[in-house]
């Protein structure tokens, strides 16, 4: 089946709830017209359709290969990739002082979600560079950054991020690999990193690794920790290629899915690095990577599952099949069409409520990512506390709900979907590791109740519920998208709750806030959809009041009523279950289990 | 990691729940103690875990063989198989009279999830010879009977079940495979059947198939169906075999999981075969059969979460990585076990309630299958009743929390999980087809709301109500258990509202049935599962006041309360979507979607 990018679903985001127009005096947004931004996707949607996705099956098929440390990917994967650099995609939304477009951090997440759509292994490839580049832009020095940012900005090199170790994941405090610095500001950096996605591919002439590792004699922890630049190619002063550096990829994970991508064991053996930032501030300068990491693996999860309901649903309007439960609607056939079942019509209307509410939370996200660049100090700090507290709900629940979607899309399909003939099971087996990489979604919903919450006193949810009072005041009138506000009304009530409960609970014992956060997180997340929802209803109705006869703005109202109606009433069993508090998981003893 | 078949679990169900010692005045039951059963168990677990576990994941990862039509099974398991046959364990349960050792049903679906739980692949190697038994065994002519059936019951000859077809699966009306009576008493038999599980392989000697075909010149639909036995080789009278069959495996399919399990096409060109019961009757001949096998297939999603809860648990106890929340528990070693974390115990116990629930359901719900043959015509009855109501509740809800368990599980492995060194991917991998055959879960639902429901005006679930009722009369003083039996209560009431709101709007819009059918499903498996953890907490809480120190029994009501405290909340939303109705998915006209 034919990929097809969302590219008018992002557009009414961007343009009609967003309303990215009124931008234009926040840096970045300057030349930004929805105009362009509808050029922009149209062109980018072509590139995903064309290129990247007619790649994507075969590459499940095949997958990497690994020789004597050399990664070769699938059969034209080197072509597609080489294809996106010269169409130069990967610059898209890059600082132009860096070899970069300058494009709005929101627009580059729209195009975001037609790569993954298309092919999330082979997105991961300029994501990763991408990631890489965060880290070096945000903390290394003028002279690394002018070095190297240009061409990882054009996709000319790739980029990777190194932390796990086998014997840390969550905790890098525990990392061993280390760090001996030469006196003449390089490092030789010495050990083992496993999972390295993109760690090694013959799609570029050189890849920049950035990698976390202890200086000799730093202290143990995380405290100890520091980041270093370390290129698989070295470069010299003219901006040519030296020789190879002394690391390798000793072999490929086997995984249940992203197939195409390579995921690498990287052995470094007194490999040559440069420190990024300051030595024992490792951490602190790969979190502001991880942010935006986040929020790509939670694009990515709602992507694939955009994917898997577009083929689920070309496979239902395709099989005929029994008979509808009110008699025959296509009576000349042997069979009517399986869209005629409510069952199948739950299942992918639960997608589609769920897809396009994602959509607009990643974008309504990114945009926050834009407005931290803002020179008003109240918008920045406000946009800066919003990223922090939704970035560990947009990763754990749209990746949650992704892999939920993906999974429905194999139902729709029958026992079609199991066969690897069609791509409902690559699209399931793909979106299973956004749940796990980039920290688990257990993680992040202890990062949002231990860390994102509390922030500053409480003041980022507090800020977030007063813009939705706000809205709920300006739209809670008898109109015809009341049911959205009450919807969001009765969420946002419930998270209050939830809150306080948390607040109460959570000090007096860190178990409390333990036991409660996947629960807390997914009320948020219904909440945080809620929210969008009722925007994009407010959007969808002032066109229609507005005498529009575009069919698609019923349908947004219907599909989001869907949203309201059958999604919504979760959070009540999220409140009541997070409220139950930590004893019942913890008064078992471990050998008991 | 080496897979334990839950003996204690299931002997403490079998004897201490349902009491089997009970019923010895029942046909089947004159031997059976509670010794025996736990004798017989030990036994199977023993060769679960050490014939068949050992080969599950070496199997996972080769496949099947296709050459030419000659079918190969990975490396090992013929041999266990042979081991298998040579045991007697496919015998178990099956008819004296027909080469069986006649064991109640209730303790062959206790070693039924033995082998699930160490290989659903390989279980469905016996588990559809079983299927094609019974559909012969209940409607075959004796001299059918005499001469397959003993070489089935023993697993000497294999059985498989020939329904589906390319154009279709669910609605077998369609079917195309002809029959051509030849006035011997034989029948030719031409077409082409698709994914045939167990289609042919090299266990086995002989494989008898049973095949759904039209009878030329019968009519369009189902009720033109007849269903024939189809021998691959064969069967002189005098028992030895002959020549083959002009029937072959013209391929195999290619799977997310159950490699170890062939899916085969299979080409019938004028094949001889035998009719099993009259012309015309095949679909309600294999509705017998589908029964049983639908309560295989969620024995099957059920043992598979159970395993891979196991694997989880092993995995949690060994991984060091990061602190408690309320200080350090193994101070002196780096980090603590992850058991110490609220969330993952969170996503160990969400399994092991699950899993121990559920495990109660099947054999509840097996011991019907054995009650049915009663001849006190009450008993009989009423078992009847519940083995038809509850057979779709009990396929779709525990394969569709058997799959969730088993992603649970991989949740719980992280980034580990997602790497095929560890089972948790074939685990998620394997699950996620019983979700889907014998019957997808929306089609259980549908079964379940527009069939088993309204059958005798209500009569079973008025029944099973009332059963529930009087537990709850019986049970429900202030009493340790009183939690269990309030959860239990109000479970009840939800579905009993949810069954009034499918009676009053079910028939005046039967697409009202099918909107709901999929959350009165899960609403009903919520109830079961309640049902049944307020017995095994009765039964534990008994030995508790009898003065036992066993802790078996006091994690038992930990374990229950974990059910009642974090899923039975459930109830809530889907008792609430249910009563949203049809319009909410019927509105929007197919090409909107």
């Amino acid at each position: 089946m034919a990929y097809k990018a969302p590219v008018r679903d992002l557009t009414f985001i961007l343009n009609e709830v967003l309303e990215i127009d009124r931008y234009t005096n926040q840096p970045g947004f300057q030349d930004v017209s929805s105009d362009l931004v509808q050029q922009v996707l149209e062109e980018g949607a072509k590139f995903a359709e064309e290129v990247i996705a007619p790649i994507n099956h075969s590459g499940d098929k095949e997958g990497c290969h690994w020789d004597n440390g050399v990664v070769t990917g699938p059969k034209g994967w080197k072509e597609a990739y080489q294809a996106m650099v010269e169409a130069g995609w990967p610059a898209l939304s890059a600082d132009p002082a860096y070899g970069g477009q300058g494009m709005p951090a929101v627009v580059g997440m729209a195009f975001g979600q037609f790569t993954a759509g298309a092919s999330a292994a082979f997105s991961m490839y300029p994501g990763l560079t991408a990631g890489a580049y965060a880290g070096i832009h945000a903390n290394a020095s003028e002279e690394l950054k002018t070095k190297y940012l240009p061409k990882m900005a054009t996709g000319e090199w790739g980029g990777t991020m190194n932390l796990t170790e086998p014997q840390c994941g969550t905790d890098l405090g525990m990392v061993r690999t280390k760090a001996v610095p030469q006196g003449d500001g390089t490092y030789k950096i010495t050990g083992q990193k496993i999972w390295i996605s993109a760690g090694e591919h013959d799609f570029t002439d050189n890849i920049i690794h950035t990698v976390l590792a202890r200086v000799e004699g730093a202290p143990a922890g995380i405290k100890g920790l520091s980041l270093f630049l370390v290129p698989k190619v070295m470069v010299n002063d003219d901006g040519s290629l030296g020789e190879r550096n002394s690391l390798q990829c000793a072999g490929l994970e086997h995984k249940m899915g992203i197939h195409g991508n390579a995921t690498c064991v990287m052995q470094y053996d007194d490999a040559t690095g440069w420190l990024i930032g300051e030595e024992g501030r490792g951490m602190n300068n790969m979190f502001v990577v991880m942010n935006e990491a986040r929020l790509g693996t939670g694009l990515q999860g709602l992507a694939i599952g955009a994917a898997a309901y577009q083929a689920a649903l070309e496979f239902a309007k395709d099989r005929i099949q029994g008979r509808s439960l009110t008699g025959p609607k296509n009576p000349d056939a042997q069979a009517d069409s399986i869209m005629v079942h409510p069952d199948v019509r739950r299942m992918l209307l639960e997608a589609k409520a769920f897809v396009e509410g994602g959509q607009a939370f990643v974008l309504w996200t990114a945009l926050q990512a834009d407005l931290e660049k803002s020179a008003d100090e109240a918008t920045a700090t406000k946009a800066k506390d919003y990223m922090g507290l939704l970035t560990p709900v947009l990763k754990a629940y749209l990746t949650d709900k992704g892999f939920h979607v993906a999974s429905l899309g194999m139902q729709v399909h029958g026992g079609s979907g199991y066969t690897e003939h069609f791509q409902a099971s690559q699209y399931l087996r793909d979106a299973r590791i956004t749940m796990i990489y980039e920290g688990t979604n257990g993680i992040q919903a202890l990062d949002l109740v231990g860390r994102k919450l509390p922030s500053n006193g409480g003041r980022a949810i507090m800020s977030w519920f007063a813009d939705i009072d706000a809205f709920v005041a300006e739209n809670g009138a008898d109109t015809p998208i009341k049911p959205f506000v009450d919807g969001l009304t009765d969420a946002k009530k419930k998270l209050q709750e939830a809150t306080m409960w948390l607040m109460q609970n959570g000090m007096q014992n860190p178990d409390n806030a333990g036991a409660a956060s996947t629960d807390y997180l997914n009320l948020f997340g219904l909440t945080a959809l809620a929210y969008m929802w009722a925007q994009m209803a407010k959007a969808a109705q002032a066109q229609i009041d507005a005498g529009s006869d575009d069919p698609f703005y019923v349908t947004k109202l219907q599909t989001g009523r869907y949203f309201v109606e059958r999604i919504l009433p979760d959070a009540h069993g999220h409140l009541v279950k997070l409220k139950t508090g930590a004893e019942v998981l913890m008064q078992m003893p471990a050998e008991a289990f």
